[in-house]
């Protein structure tokens, strides 16, 4: 039974193309209750998934929940080929058990968002593996070098002279087949697909389908504020942390950017988060609190209500309740201060003057009076690993900030 | 046994790139005893063969004659698959048959010239049908597109804003891939070729392969001494046509263009069409005896020494020992003259003046003193097949020339 509602799957998008045929082919999924179906491509070399991604697997968990179908595909096709082009020198060519290991890693995460029951998992391979040089030269036919050089790195890349491998112009073209095969009504993606999932449009029209209706979502930006969430930039919340780590994080964010959040990777009505804000404004609502709920709302996405709750009570006992001043002196670690990328508590006691001296460190800790992000360090012979960051603890008052 | 004859092997030639790499070859070729691959591809599509075409064979045939391997290669992959490309919307897809057939029309001529028994036959589908996708990827990840965008018409074609397909860069890369599944020592083509030839270079070299040596010849200018010879433009000369023909066509070309033929569809040595140019200059040489040598060097080539003497005897005696004057007043038949494709003789007699009325027309024919071209008219119900050409003859000093 498809039940669609349309303010919430255009939420948080960037742009639908055509926004009338969109609107065309949701009426009309609804009239004759005919499911659409909805692809996302995904590339196989990095399944490590962080909320970032979320915002696309959830517009995804939209689509499903209200009865369309749903098509996860995993581009392996391509991925086993590997990428020797300019851009992306280091593109590793993938075995087929790799693919297949990573297509379970994906699997096992963003089955904590998609419902796994509805969610038709693909690999292109599937059609690509089989397609002789006829095929692909009738594939090949259909599009054209100048409308290829139209998209925006392409066009950068010829006018500076920096070269583009033919292969590159073939990427576009099976991502664009892939929906020939599956026969999408709607491609999602990153802004950053726009131009393929278009080629996607051009070619169903060449092979005499309907065209592709195409929706971009924006890059979410990382805790930093400023850039966008990435691995490598180590500004994410992957769906893998612990529930206290993801709590955590999303507390540290600014709240600017909680608003941003509460748009793209929750539920929360608009018109709820709207007051929110407004809330703050007129000084009605403290900032903490809508944050803690965001907290709670992201966490609760990964694991369950319960626990969401319980990541948020805990943050709350160390952070909050504790006492811990507003402001605690902080304290950076040198590389060399490390010994194999570990540093022995009681050194670290010593560094930041909390101890005078081994003996007293080690003093210190035997009376069980130190403690590092609220849990209470036991034996003096700890140590912590590189990087250290957190509040360190010596008895009822005295705080210092490590920050790594 | 490998014997070379370099200068032989670089007349008529328009370029040979890189020169120094083309000796080397050649004189290792000869030094090693190991014969050269030297590979020349052709059209399936087009298997009518004339003068012009001879320009290559001839090459090839010289490569032939020293012992080295010459790969006679049919480019069935791409005709299989046709162009549906700009330039070429015309280009028919031809079944795995008509390539067969195309090929056994191909060898039927080209054996005229090259030497059956060594002369190596081969299909590109032979590699091509059975390439996977994947081999395709890798193939194209061997070329950038700025430079497949240096091509002459794909230039003028891009800035122009005219349609190429990605098709169309996959030709070349086919091209250059035979050459390197034929690990060809030596490519030859027309200049209209130079750029995919070039590809060849590259992509052996991209394959791990000392790149081909290439040589172009120019297209030949047909019989109006203006264009490239063709058949569409009715100025060739075909090699399946009779002796008689063939001479004929010769001797109607100018004294200049005489000498483009010397040099490029003939083997006569070079000093010596030098001494018939300055013959004719200082008046010690007439221009007919050059020519007649020619047209009988030409038709020798297609059929034998004796066959091309007597159509120079039977051409003499028709057109220059029967005292045909130097100037004949023309007579050209118009459309409606001819009733379904023919002219009755004695009709023609009257509308040329030759006889004042049908029956003093009657008389002439019966009296044996009407030919045509030399060939007696017998009998007054004669039709002649449109268009007709050639002499038309009453009596012993009556000529007529019939333009068609």
């Amino acid at each position: 039974m498809i039940k669609n509602n349309i303010d919430l799957l255009k939420r948080g998008t960037e742009e639908i193309i055509p926004l009338e045929e969109f609107h065309k082919k949701i009426e009309k999924s609804e009239r004759e209750n005919r499911p659409l179906i909805v692809k996302s491509g995904f590339d196989p070399s990095a399944p490590d998934i962080h909320l970032g991604h979320t915002v696309l697997l959830r517009k995804m968990k939209h689509f499903q929940d209200m009865g369309h179908t749903v098509v996860f595909l995993i581009g392996d096709f391509t991925g086993m080929i590997g990428d020797p082009s300019g851009r992306s020198t280091t593109r590793k060519r993938l075995t087929r058990e790799e693919v297949l290991e990573n297509a379970e890693t994906y699997k096992k995460q963003v089955f904590k968002i998609l419902d796994r029951e509805k969610t038709d998992v693909r690999f292109n391979s599937n059609w690509c593996a089989s397609m002789t040089f006829s095929d692909v030269l009738g594939l090949t036919a259909k599009y054209n070098v100048a409308r290829m050089l139209e998209r925006d790195d392409f066009e950068k890349r010829y006018k500076s002279g920096v070269p583009i491998s033919i292969l590159e112009f073939m990427y576009p073209l099976v991502q664009g087949y892939d929906s020939v095969m599956l026969k999408a009504d709607i491609e999602l993606g990153g802004t950053d697909q726009k131009f393929n999932l278009l080629v996607g449009r051009d070619l169903q029209r060449e092979y005499g389908q309907e065209p592709q209706v195409i929706m971009t979502v924006p890059l979410l930006v990382g805790l930093d504020g400023e850039q966008k969430m990435s691995k490598s930039l180590n500004n994410y919340i992957g769906i893998n942390e612990p529930p206290k780590e993801i709590f955590g994080k999303v507390m540290s964010i600014s709240d600017d950017l909680m608003f941003t959040y509460y748009e793209m990777v929750t539920d929360i009505p608009m018109d709820e988060v709207e007051a929110m804000r407004s809330g703050i404004r007129d000084g009605s609502v403290h900032p903490k609190d809508v944050k803690v709920r965001l907290g709670k709302e992201i966490c609760a996405q990964f694991y369950d209500r319960d626990t969401a709750e319980k990541a948020a009570q805990e943050f709350n006992k160390i952070f909050v309740k504790k006492d811990i001043p507003d402001e605690i002196e902080g304290y950076s670690l040198s590389e060399d201060e490390y010994e194999s990328g570990k540093i022995w508590i009681v050194k670290l006691l010593v560094l930041t003057g909390m101890a005078k001296s081994n003996g007293e460190g080690r003093r210190l800790v035997q009376g069980g009076g130190v403690s590092f992000n609220g849990e209470k360090i036991v034996g003096e012979d700890f140590e912590l690993n590189s990087p250290v960051k957190g509040i360190l603890k010596v008895g009822k008052r005295r705080f210092v900030k490590i920050n790594g």
